[in-house]
């Protein structure tokens, strides 16, 4: 059975069904210590809502990776089955990072569900009959999260050669996306009208460490590792430096989409304008746009009303902001593919150009 | 000079100046990973300000117990290094932990400075003169101190045999105390007048769970782990749950200065009881009171206001309760002191004896 190729909703469909399992695993260490039972669901419903209802594009990729470098018909069920987990892994960190980022950004709904700190908290409700948001204390609720990685990292993984390694990769790429955040957070509380830090470096370097890292970089690096692949090793660089760049790039189109993008498709209305984002559009006009432009941009940009999201979108459509857009998808495309061609066979390259083509000429 | 021992201060001020270095190690990841130098600055601000200036009770332990074990004539220059810097890391756990902390329950000052999410804001500041408080953002902070700790076992530790159970120590009692947080925050969000979660079990797992971990069981099975002995094998497991209740102890004490202490000794004017915390002494006091004193406590426990805490205050002491808790010190104590006598000579007592030692009759 493990011989038969999967299509993607099959794969996607069997990645869901392993999750039940991990997230029994972690109720049954907490039932090992003796935990209260009320924590215990707690913890469970936490589990039960904040790593579930995104794409997975994330976890999938590291089973992906393993199939592109070992070969689908090398694959046994034991290694198919830890690829999932290794990729449920990157979807706790990614639970983590969003319940936190939106403490910090104050959001209201993540996944069409409130977010968690919007969440009725399960045991104030149970006092009153009255529901009371979880609040503040999310923010441990975040800290939890993140260490259930390392409770499933530990039990399927403990006796492999590559465990240490794969902890290491956690902290590193954890480390990395704080960094990131912190990047982000800091530039984007920048005053309005103020743009000393909104240029492409600055945006790169965020998208780069913000989400590069944990997306693209994580789930390549962990299947390769679990190939027994040294990913760390100087051959690799210039793989790592791409994956790195494919992220940058499906950051931007991200930021195109908030702004081009049709709300059915996105799941979302856009509102980087409105909210002051380092968003690689500012960025771009700020780049073509007239001294005049400019003073216009500084009056309009980050203020959640319609008339100034109204100026700074007529600025970005003089400047031409969606054929900017095309040249830069374009090109970077072709520069994507031809150096994924001008790649030794050390690596398969249908990993990379399955992820090129995720993100080009996306409209979601 | 490794042979010489050294007094506590000395020793306190040896584990001090190993700490701009570690500053600087971190430091230089950051340089290496081409992080914007504000970026860098702001890591830097937070690591001067949120592991310094508390009693580093927990991080000179870890030495402590290496001399305890190998005695302090086997000790190299290059294990003392070591046994400082495993130290600093728990003074970094310990540093993310009060962070989270703070946000949850809106804190102000801290160790006689801002809460760290009350501190000025380093960027915004810059920007318009203004000190804005560094806020919410703060969470991510609080992630970033965790993060440093796995970046200082890799740099000082990687070579180790123990380093992979190092790490594990880690990430278990990083668990452990965010479920005493999640148990205690959940606890204390009760609402006022309902005592349906006080009572002395809970009391105990959420010290044990939140406070025993990480300060006392860490700090000895760290230093053990570096001693090459291995800290989980059964034969230690008597150890371990004194090591545990010596913290939960330690954190009744806690409790009892709060209300008792004073304020120039402990640091602080006590309010647990305006907090509505799930103290050591509410949970005696509802175990001796009678039915109409609980109604007493019912109508004014929790509430920040001085006419009802007297009201409290006043059933204490109309229950006994100093002499109720030097009662419990004293039978704790001597408990402690059989169980440590009945030990076997696998470990050396003075250990536990000094950690007893120091908490029992603190006034501070």
């Amino acid at each position: 059975m493990s011989n038969v190729p999967l299509t993607s909703l099959q794969e996607f469909e069997e990645f869901i069904s392993v999750f039940p399992k991990l997230k029994q695993d972690i109720i049954d260490t907490l039932v090992e210590k003796k935990i209260n039972q009320e924590i215990i669901d707690w913890v469970g419903l936490s589990i039960d809502v904040n790593p579930i209802g995104g794409k997975y594009m994330r976890g999938l990729s590291v089973l992906n990776t393993i199939k592109d470098f070992k070969g689908v018909e090398q694959l046994d069920e034991e290694t198919i089955f830890l690829g999932r987990v290794a990729g449920w892994c990157i979807e706790f960190l990614q639970a983590s990072l969003l319940i936190a980022d939106d403490i910090m950004d104050g959001g209201i709904m993540r996944r069409d569900r409130p977010c968690w700190h919007h969440y009725p908290n399960p045991l104030i409700k149970n006092l009153n009959g009255v529901e009371q948001p979880i609040g503040k204390i999310a923010v441990n609720d975040a800290f939890i999260m993140e260490s259930c990685i390392y409770i499933l990292l530990k039990k399927y993984f403990r006796e492999k050669p590559y465990y240490t390694k794969m902890l290491e990769l956690y902290h590193e790429i954890s480390h990395n996306t704080f960094l990131g955040q912190l990047f982000d957070t800091s530039a984007c509380h920048s005053l309005k009208g103020d743009f000393s830090s909104f240029n492409l470096k600055n945006y790169f370097q965020i998208a780069r460490f913000k989400t590069s890292y944990y997306t693209f970089y994580t789930p390549v690096a962990l299947g390769m590792l679990m190939c027994g692949i040294n990913y760390l090793d100087p051959q690799y660089d210039a793989m790592k430096e791409l994956l790195l760049e494919i992220g940058e790039y499906m950051t931007a189109q991200d930021d195109y989409l908030d702004c081009y993008g049709l709300p059915e498709n996105i799941g979302k209305v856009g509102s980087d304008i409105e909210e002051n984002k380092l968003s690689f559009l500012i960025c771009q006009a700020l780049n073509y746009a007239t001294p005049e432009q400019i003073e216009e941009l500084k009056k309009n940009y980050g203020i959640d009303n319609p008339e100034n999201v109204k100026v700074v979108k007529k600025i970005y459509n003089d400047l031409g902001m969606k054929e900017i857009y095309r040249k830069y998808e374009d090109s970077q495309y072709i520069d994507f593919i031809k150096r994924i061609e001008n790649m030794d066979d050390k690596v398969p390259k249908i990993v990379f150009i399955r992820l090129v083509n995720r993100c080009y000429k996306r409209n979601r």
